[in-house]
């Protein structure tokens, strides 16, 4: 039996999709109380009780808040004797400080999804996690869904013999996930990062990109410093078209003029946020469904 | 030996007090990411690693803000690997929220409260916890320090052999704690709130304030309803003075202009929170020293 769904208010999905995925949508009420308490109550309770229950909720924007909303949300579900509760986040906040990079820091990301699963997740799933290893501090079953492909898969429409492009060295799986499955060549940027000022560069490789066409793909874009810099570097080495994929769009601030100031050709996001751009440069791609298949 | 303190930004505490009670004060940075993600980072950390640890963090205002950096502070100090960490909350949000009050509905206290300990709390001390049961899902040690004998205290500064009153049968117990260490008569007004609608009655009670002052104990005051409404019920009843005080002054909204409407003498108020309100009628008394007290 299909499990009966609840999606955060700030989410949007497809109506068709949960239809075919869920037996039901459960909805909720949201409000904040005059001291900014935020408040929650699941409808319908009577139907979910004995069930199995997916919430699908994201982490942008307003990341802290939306966290809260997460963890009652699940709360909610325990309280009302679900019998297994799936917690997709397609964008999981904080997945970048998944280390200690200096001293005195936390592991932010580890702090979330213990607090997921202390809330009483049974399993969560998150979209293309910036870091994979993270998913091991829920200390249950995760699922990291790679949708690499998915956006390939789209950028394919707009440039032809390319060749695909991590922006670094750590964003290589991703990369290798989605240029082998359609037998494309892939290589990756050479970045580093000082970590007090938070300055990017892009130190010189030899990149066989003279006269081709570029596809680099990229977890999330939050300033967009990292992937105008890339686009820049490769038309230097004498690119053709480059087409920036990424599965979560923050898009903060100026990062979109950044990147078409650098000359991108398209820009494929996946619909992994509580909010969407509109400009005629980007182009969304439902990711969610790869998620949701996963648990059918 | 004294344990070393961190105390939240937000929240002012007096530097002697901090002297009597602390080795040192630890200071840490705090930062937002242009996305918006917090980012906190302990400094000397050297100091600690092996110590006993005392973090202060109040959550309000902003309160999801605020549980996120008490989360990340928590979790900053446990990679340190302090000693023992009490993490004091001087004002824990969300706790008014501390059953299901209607099917659907998180039990929102306890999962901020599982949290601080899932971060890595050895021991959580509340100021005057709304509902002192809640810190039992803290599964640890905890201590709810009550304070309403320093408030009433201050108080007694401005009222004659007053009488003592909860504006509900919940809040007795802090009243009955603070009116028979003062040898003070006390009493509790009968209030009604409508779960759906939120508002709130008082219902007619015989009580012995006729040509008395009245000293009305309560733990937190947010819209100031509610005291507004007990303060006009005593006077009506023939009350002199009255006295407000509360361990937590929120005075959201136009609440000030609410309580003093209803002809409010003084209003005594903890310091509990990371504001402070500007007006003659408020007086504040300084109360986290009782729980800096208790540990040491």
């Amino acid at each position: 039996m299909k499990p009966y769904c609840i999606i955060g208010q700030n989410y949007r999905v497809d109506k068709e999709m949960i239809k075919e995925y869920c037996s039901d949508r459960i909805n909720y009420i949201q409000k904040i109380f005059p001291d900014g308490e935020k408040y929650v109550r699941i409808l319908d309770t009577d139907k979910i009780t004995g069930k199995d229950v997916v919430l699908i909720n994201t982490l942008y924007p307003r990341q802290n808040d939306s966290f809260i909303e997460t963890l009652f949300l699940i709360d909610s579900l325990r309280r009302t004797f679900v019998r297994k509760l799936v917690v997709i986040i397609p964008y999981l906040a904080y997945s970048r400080q998944d280390k200690q990079f200096l001293p005195g820091e936390p592991v932010s990301a580890e702090v979330i999804i213990k607090s997921i699963r202390e809330a009483g997740a049974d399993q969560l799933v998150v979209i293309d996690a910036h870091n994979p290893q993270s998913l091991r501090s829920f200390n249950g079953c995760t699922i990291n869904v790679l949708v690499s492909d998915i956006l390939v898969n789209k950028a394919l429409e707009y440039v032809e013999n390319p060749i695909v492009l991590a922006p670094d060295k750590g964003a290589l799986k991703r990369v290798e996930y989605a240029a082998v499955k359609y037998g494309l060549e892939y290589d990756y940027l050479v970045k580093s990062r000082d970590r007090i000022t938070g300055e990017i560069s892009m130190t010189s490789k030899e990149l066989n990109v003279h006269e081709r066409d570029v596809i680099i793909v990229d977890d999330i874009i939050s300033t967009g410093g990292t992937i105008a810099l890339a686009i820049r570097h490769v038309k230097k080495q004498g690119a053709r078209k480059v087409v920036v994929a990424a599965s979560h769009g923050l898009m903060v601030g100026n990062a979109l003029e950044k990147i078409k100031g650098a000359g991108v050709e398209k820009i494929i996001l996946g619909n992994t946020l509580g909010i969407k751009h509109n400009d005629s440069t980007i182009e969304y791609v439902e990711v969610l469904g790869k998620a949701l298949e996963l648990l059918s």
